[in-house]
Parts: C-alpha cells; structure tokens; sequence
C-alpha cells in the first residue's frame, strides 16, 4: 500500500483552480488529494487525519465521498489532458472538471488509520463529459464503490472578483 | 434564511455516537451539522467555513456531500425516533444510522458566504431502512438534490478498543 504519487494532475492545475478543499495545493487547510495514473486506472491515496471519524475506529462517510470526488474530477482530467496528448509532468495547463454528479456505495465500514487508495476507470462519455468509477480500498478490503459523472469546467466559473 | 434550530437529533445521540466529523458534537473539529424537523420536512443549516472552496466564491462539492449525508442519517434518526413515539429535547436515545448509498446531484454552483440550508423528504423502506430525499438551498437557489439511504447502525459498529 505504500506508494509515491511523483506527479499528480492536480500539480499542474492553473492557479486559479487550485483552491479545492479536496484537491487543491494552494488551499493550505484541504485534503490535497492527488490523483495519477497507474497503466489504464487511475490511483489516489490518502491517509485520513484523527478527526476525520465516522465512529471511534472508522472513517467519515463524507471523506469517502470527497475522495471519491475529487478523484473523479482528477482522473477525468488525466484522461482528456492523454487524449490531448499530454501527460503529468510534461508542464502543459491539464483541463479542470467540475462534478455533475456523484454516486457513493458504502459497502464496508472504511477502518481508520491506514491509507485509502481510490483505484478510477475512466470511461468518455462525451468529449467534455466522463464517467469515472471508482473503488475505495482500505489495505485489500474495498470499503465502497463511486460513480463520478465530471464535466469540463464552464468559464462561468472563474469568478471575478 | 435566519433560523435557529433549538434542539437537532444531534444532540441526543449517545456520546458514544457523537464522534462524526460531519454531525458529532464531541469531534471538536467537526462540521457540527445539526438536524431538526420543520413540519413534516427536516433541515439543517450550515455555513461553509472559508476553506471550504472549490474555486473563489464557490462552495466545495464534497462539502454539500457532507451535509446531504449527515442530514440524511439525521432525518432518518428523526423518523424513526417519531416512530418510536419521541421527539428531540425529550432526553430519550435516539436511534443511530449509517449511509448505505448517498447520490448527489450537482445543479447549480453553490455560492460562498451564504448559510445552506438542507431540505429533506423521509420515507421509510423498511423498519430498519429509510431513503431521504434531499434538497440543499443558498438563499432561494436550489444548489443540489440528493438521496440517502440510512440503514439502523449494526452494533458492530461500536469498537471496543
């Protein structure tokens, strides 16, 4: 389970859209979840903090549900900037998905204290809208199933203040 | 949009149900998402702190995740305890429950610096299992509709450290 993401597509988010509490790297207090393929899936791995409890010994549902989102959004993001011709690192802006929907199966209590790994297939289901389904593993137990329906950000969104 | 909830079915949980990151009032870290009927509707207010950005000015998705969830446990809690012949503020233990699914469907961006307010619809499925439909509100603006299925929390929940 221990594992090194060395470039995530979160890393080459523009400025402007690094400030997401779940996967932003500007936003000091978030998550930082960072999302990169591994051959055809695409991986995220995040260690829950001590407060983050559904109960003593599990995690927040809604933590789950986090990583499933912005692992969704990411691993979309993954898969058009490749489409593009572009991979992680490279230094080329990646397109930033926003999340129409999102669907969480819990199918285990998710233990508390050893990393999550969100494992993504990423299916086109348009050219600026893409399903990614996701697994929630906790060591080797899958703890819950997602279904993120992502689209490429409108320009609507960058708001100017 | 300025409403009080005296007494939420959050505050009578049992302390050994009052850790969640998203409605326990022991987790001082927390959300301290609190759930009250309001007619034959439940509801439950919350203002996003700053951090909780998915861009400038725009409120994280995982955080209206987070409030639909916890709101739908909560209402269920509600129903059932109704069910039970007990309201909040009566001191009786209310039932706890855990999310078996949780659907989000994003509909509009959800504004920063506004309370959200969660709307929700209960309908019991089985004695033990309960979906609550969910309708989350910035001002007038319906933001989000989501849809919780909360299952009787099983008692192998409770760790015993």
């Amino acid at each position: 389970m221990e594992e090194n993401i060395v470039v995530a597509i979160q890393d080459e988010y523009s400025d402007d859209f690094a400030w997401c509490y779940g996967c932003g790297r500007l936003n000091e207090e978030g998550h930082h979840f960072r999302t990169c393929w591994q051959g055809e899936k695409t991986v995220t791995i995040f260690s829950p903090e001590a407060r983050h409890l559904a109960l003593p010994g599990f995690v927040y549902g809604g933590i789950v549900a986090s990583l499933i989102d912005c692992h969704g959004t990411g691993s979309a993001s993954l898969a058009l900037h490749r489409k593009n011709g572009h991979e992680p690192g490279e230094g080329a802006e990646p397109p930033r998905f926003v999340t129409a929907s999102l669907n969480v199966n819990f199918i285990k209590p998710t233990p508390h204290g050893v990393p999550l790994k969100a494992v993504g297939t990423v299916h086109e289901i348009h050219p600026k809208k893409y399903k990614v389904e996701t697994e929630v593993y906790a060591n080797d137990t899958l703890c819950a199933r997602g279904e993120v329906v992502a689209v490429v950000m409108p320009s609507t969104f960058l708001k100017k203040e």
